[in-house]
């Protein structure tokens, strides 16, 4: 079984390709696309010691030539320098425009390497394939690339579209559990600001904390499901003009807690997880969604093993003066993504202080968090 | 007077506009197109030396919220390092995405801004006010930004364009002669290329290699036909799918020249110069494009106090290796712009390495020139 689902862009479309074992198939799925005759994959070492070899013989098996990069893990790596030395290695290697930067990892790697394909000879073919849940439903498709600035992140990039998304649902076996968890935030996150479908789904599922407790069937609803509303919010608003906002719905005060916590405390998902609640709690307070529709997604939050609780030792006045500082203020305004029903949100700039200062109050934990 | 050029992208258009002492008028432009309050100028110590105060006075009057960073002078500085320092300036004065890099200088600042502005936070608005004829005629019209790598001219870059390009006329009394001629190679090149009107009128000039000696009306003149040239090219062909290789013309063999003397002898229109001389030869010998034609070309060329011949140290085999280096080759095959016409060239990848080497032969100086 594969699925296939379009994107469709002004100046370009793609195929998000979902399908068990298809990694064996990236060779040949390349090669449809006519492009040039050689590929740098780019990956970190961990991936590419469980997926490298079978990515390189596909790709060799298609007749492309092929040659490989690795980066250092972790997220410190996410700048310039990092980039400087796919640069390099793009350049030993020949690269031509028509040439190809495959990403193998998660958004580490993808973001960092479509930043490279955007960029290297003012642009060369750029195919994802995601390695970890975060990465399938979300960073993988969309177009955004980039890095980190040494004073925030991904401050440096650019929107890039991939000419392919390849997705194997077979590789999280071996991703780390918690990173697992991270990634069904933003699968919950699609449910609220899309899809209320895919949300009763999860609510029926008996766990959604464990990838060995979920049927093969369930998890290709959810890469499918996530993937679709994904491309159909890019699709109307490639540049975040406008509805891609919504996408942000609970990384508002999610990015505000990962900034505040240095990024230690908690992966980006987790974050999510308790921004979204957070937020539930603003709209519900406005008298926008029903106390019931706040319980549901809290509910859901916690079946996927995420935090609900804002860390107790971070202070209100320290998060909001954190929101301001974030790349999508306009005008000093804070933009709030706020859920009306499940599968529907607004977005709004008319969210007082007051009121966040209320809801993170309510969302915050009574216990001290060990940073 | 004023000369407005529009230009129309799939998903984005702008002005060229073109007028005496518009530069007073930056900021009131810059007002019409309502982006946000933010306004960081790009320069360097001479140019803003010249035109800062005016510049900034224009921003400040307009009500625009004002910040300047200025690059070293010189190619050396076209480099990431020099990005990250843009980058850092933005980031101290809290630029937001409706906020506006504004390029005032040559093709080195706007290459480096346009850049800047294409990656800092995915993309913020750009403005170019080119100074130099270079920068007026070619490198600020089209999109194209970039930096160097330490093994490569340009390898580093985006197409990105601006959403406003302000050209004074004026500005051009402080550009060094020798700068003002390497502008006139490019003027020269949209007359073989596209405009066969502009090469008759600069024909008709009595002199070409001096502004003081080319009439207020003949320089606008020049600007118009060339921006409106450059233009209507990159309007059909943004991102270099195939027409836009045209602007290439003399610039094969002209960067191979630059390079292999190490950007050090010649600057670039001369050796853009030298590579319209050789194309001529080229096709003269393969029955394109008449004697008759060559000599007009190269007659005016001269005209403009351009050189005509190849260093006499150069080995065409030398020159024909770097040729296939060019970031533009594809699997392998170096593209040749060749004229059929005065107003029309041809773009072709069938030139044998013999015709090349007869070509250059020909063109090469007896002289051996000093290094």
């Amino acid at each position: 079984m594969q699925s296939v689902i379009k994107v469709n862009l002004p100046q370009t479309k793609y195929d998000i390709a979902i399908a068990p074992n298809i990694l064996d198939r990236l060779g040949d799925r390349i090669k449809d696309l006519k492009l040039g005759k050689k590929v740098l994959l780019v990956s970190n070492p961990e991936i590419f010691n469980y997926y490298g070899e079978t990515a390189l013989k596909s790709l060799e098996n298609a007749g492309f030539d092929v040659c490989a990069h690795l980066i250092p893990p972790g997220e410190i790596h996410k700048n310039l320098d990092s980039i400087q030395k796919i640069y390099d290695t793009a350049l030993d290697n020949h690269l031509e425009r028509s040439s190809t930067l495959v990403a193998l990892g998660g958004g580490v790697v993808g973001d960092m390497t479509g930043f490279a394909a955007a960029t290297w000879l003012r642009g060369v073919n750029f195919v994802q394939v995601p390695t970890s849940l975060l990465a399938m439903v979300d960073a993988s498709v969309g177009g955004k690339t980039g890095v980190n600035h040494p004073r925030g992140k991904n401050l440096i990039g650019a929107f890039y579209q991939p000419r392919l998304v390849l997705i194997d649902p077979n590789v999280l076996q071996t991703l780390p559990p918690r990173e697992f968890r991270a990634g069904m935030a933003e699968v919950i996150k699609y449910g609220i600001i899309w899809d209320a479908d895919l949300f009763t789904e999860l609510e029926k599922a008996d766990r959604l904390d464990d990838l060995s407790s979920i049927s093969q069937e369930l998890l290709e609803n959810i890469l499918i499901s996530s993937c679709q509303a994904k491309a159909d919010v890019v699709s109307q608003d490639e540049k975040e003009g406008g509805l891609r906002a919504i996408l942000n719905y609970g990384h508002t005060i999610g990015h505000a807690i990962e900034s505040l916590t240095n990024y230690e405390l908690l992966v980006h998902g987790e974050a999510v997880a308790i921004g979204m609640v957070a937020a539930g709690e603003i709209a519900q307070n406005l008298g926008m969604w029903s106390a019931s529709e706040t319980q549901r997604q809290d509910r859901l939050i916690q079946k996927a093993g995420l935090p609900t609780e804002i860390p107790a030792n971070l202070k209100a006045s320290d998060i909001i003066a954190t929101l301001k500082t974030d790349k999508k203020v306009k005008a000093g305004k804070v933009r709030f993504i706020l859920p009306e029903k499940i599968g529907k949100v607004i977005i709004t700039d008319r969210v007082e202080s007051e009121a966040i200062a209320a809801a993170i109050s309510k969302v915050r934990s009574e216990e001290v968090a060990a940073i």
